[in-house]
């Protein structure tokens, strides 16, 4: 498959510096892209490579334009969007992408509606009266439960498991009594569920997904959980029961979330960090160990389990000092 | 499917104050219950909702009989639990519940024995020689691997992986030489395993999961663990290789336990708490970094880093002090 | 099945001491071994174990030769490693591992290449274009995604995902644009993928997983991952995308690699560990909060969340003491 440039320009806009009928056949990063491949410079950092990259164009934003001006290139204001643009439109090129249609190795069961320009991959299971919108992808091997519902122009990868019982039990005198799950999972548009990542129905009402949120891998999100539109989440996350998550989240790689808790829009969490309280204000959040080298992190581990003593002798010699201070004074 | 509350009285006890005659037609959160909707209150703090709430018939404890006592109510010592067996009763009248049996899609390998009254669902493998108890389900998406053992009504969820291989290797000269898994697992009765969890065969001996056990989603369970009576985990837990787990133990979302290590029973890990020791006092333990915004969390982090030595600081304004005090003393 | 001594000796060398017609019908730890049973003993402290062990054979290492003198056993330089080769051996002998050849259940899309000595097991899907190694085992409910290709002699537990698509989003007025992935996995030979891992395929390049590397289970490898050769890593792990990790590493569980950070050879993570910057010293590094009980968790967490100012405190002390010691100079 190739395109000419001319043919890129048409679909997606931008101003095209350099020779409109280039034969463009493929994409590639600055540093090992042929005269027959198209790149991008998303990074001003990275813009020294411009002079010994051999790509045939590079796309680069306004500022850069100059400096690329002697090869051809794509201006656009920003070339990160406008690469990802380029790689949808390779993909619609190619056609190489999972096909309309229901694997015969699928099972669907009754009451299952499925769009017919939905994509249900080979050994997928989709239970009772759940139900698919158009455009919808089902990588291979996937779980929808019954009665969940999932909306236009998602994707889901390999082994997720949407629609799983949430985790909700009695106590019963040390034992545990199941609550059984009546709620389903509601998923918007154009959302994407990574790999082995499971989103548990509800126990009475429903676990609900907003348009546009994308989930990475082994993420788990538990029962009668609200995530917000657009909000994303890196691998390993873990969101506890009822959570409310606003819009235009993101929770970095193995970022954890407690129950019963409810995140405003625009908070962003960093890695390995756990979020305990209600978040009533946008911004950043941390809280993981800061890493060192063995040694250093014992010694340093070792005081911490004795801070609040730290803090009483600092107190004390305040006082003392004070006290002495005093004394002087007279 | 509908009910009417003498039924549910006659099935599972309880005070009912009201119309026995009370037509019951499904289950809901207070907030959003209808006149011929069940709802329950195990949060005394919530009690103002009952004043507003339209439920035909409201679950309570003892002490709020009186409050409840406009409307038709059903008075129970634990309202949670009661409300938990009403959820198992709907389930079994609706009959909505995965059926006895092996679904055709499914791959059981020869030598399994399954009772008549398991389920095992759709997409499933059952490993040679694999034993499932009486009316213990499999959703769909499941493998047990050979010589695994599980016992009477458990329940497996979809993505589960039980018996796949120990993480066992001998180092040799900086590569590692495989230690074939030889050892199965072992699951009691009442089980219940999360979609995506994982727990591995032994070594030499078995992995042993007792009675009444509940692994929620995405969990690691290593090889040759032995996780005690009606130990509770929920999502993202890690339980390394070779770890004894007591009876009556919870484990908070993320919470990882080392290998090689014996918590005693009733011990409760917090969430994302690493447990490096075994544990012999039953207690609740705690180990994580207490969220914060981020310039604030990077100010304490970089202290942090420098712990010990804050420590050997003020052991010398401590030292010089004294000495001063001493000097005054003179 | 049944061994004698002999065999073993003239299979995998060692210096036998006893009876070389001793039967062996299987492989038990110490504690547990019958007359009939092999057994190992790679730990010098648990020596005093030998006196009552009832194994009819006991490998180990030359310092013990004496010790166990007194029964038959194996000297072996390194006694796990040689009790590796025994378990490998037993696996042969027995023939009961997984046997060459395509489950029926199995999908395979066109253009894939499966090598005829690799077994393929029940309901796994090979994408198209996919290329398999001699002896590899792709276990039952694997996802390998088209063109991904895996070496010789590799082990793919169930669940795992192989290939799915890279978390590649480039944003755009607060939603997300999908960045289509093109790239692939490349995993070579000896490489051991625990049950629901997932190692996605690169954006542009390959993700890469070298010779010989061991992963376990629940881990995620993100897009465009470097692993180097015989790199080790234990559950629960996540590594970010375009992270470099080099050779003979090892990554304790839930340890997390942050993405586009480089990490030398011989470095070694510990459990729950979040690794944000690149490392270029070999060693030991860890980050983690210590656990303890609650409420001494409690207190150290909240001084934790105050730290810099109590340095703050402890400076002032310093200046005071200083100024005083200046005063009393005069």
């Amino acid at each position: 498959m190739t395109l000419r440039l001319r043919a890129l320009i048409d679909a997606l806009g931008g101003e095209l510096h350099g020779d409109a009928d280039r034969v463009i056949a493929g994409l590639a990063p600055l540093e090992r892209a042929s005269a027959t491949e198209l790149s991008f410079l998303a990074d001003e950092k990275l813009a020294p490579l411009l002079a010994t990259s051999q790509a045939g164009c590079v796309i680069v934003g306004p500022q850069l334009a100059q400096a690329a001006a002697q090869r051809d290139c794509i201006v656009a204001p920003d070339p990160l969007l406008y690469f990802a643009r380029v790689t949808q439109l390779f993909r619609r090129v190619r056609g190489d992408g999972p096909q309309p249609g229901i694997h015969p190795s699928a099972v669907v069961e009754e009451g299952a509606h499925i769009d017919a320009s939905a994509s249900i991959g080979a050994l997928c299971f989709v239970g009772r009266n759940a139900r698919i919108g158009a455009h919808t992808i089902l990588m291979p091997r996937v779980t929808l439960g019954h009665d969940c519902v999932l909306g236009a122009r998602c994707i889901i990868h390999s082994g997720a498991v949407i629609g799983a019982d949430g985790f909700g039990f009695a106590p019963n005198d040390g034992a545990w009594e199941k609550i059984e799950q009546f709620g389903a999972v509601r998923i918007g548009d154009d959302v994407q569920i990574g790999a082995n990542t499971c989103v548990d129905r509800g126990a009475l009402d429903d676990t609900v997904i907003e348009d546009g949120v994308k989930l990475d891998n082994l993420i788990q999100i538990g029962h009668n959980c609200h995530v917000g539109k657009h909000t994303a989440m890196a691998g390993c996350v873990g969101v506890a029961g009822s959570a409310n998550i606003g819009a235009y989240c993101t929770v970095s790689g193995a970022g954890m979330i407690a129950g019963h808790i409810t995140i405003c829009d625009h908070v962003h969490v960093m890695p390995a960090t756990m979020i305990t309280h209600s978040v009533t204000k946008p911004g950043r959040y941390s809280g993981y160990f800061p890493v060192d080298e063995y040694d250093v992190w014992e010694k340093n581990a070792a005081t911490l389990r004795h801070l609040y003593r730290l803090r009483e002798r600092v107190r004390r010699l305040e006082r003392a000092l004070n006290a002495k201070s005093d004394d002087s004074a007279e």
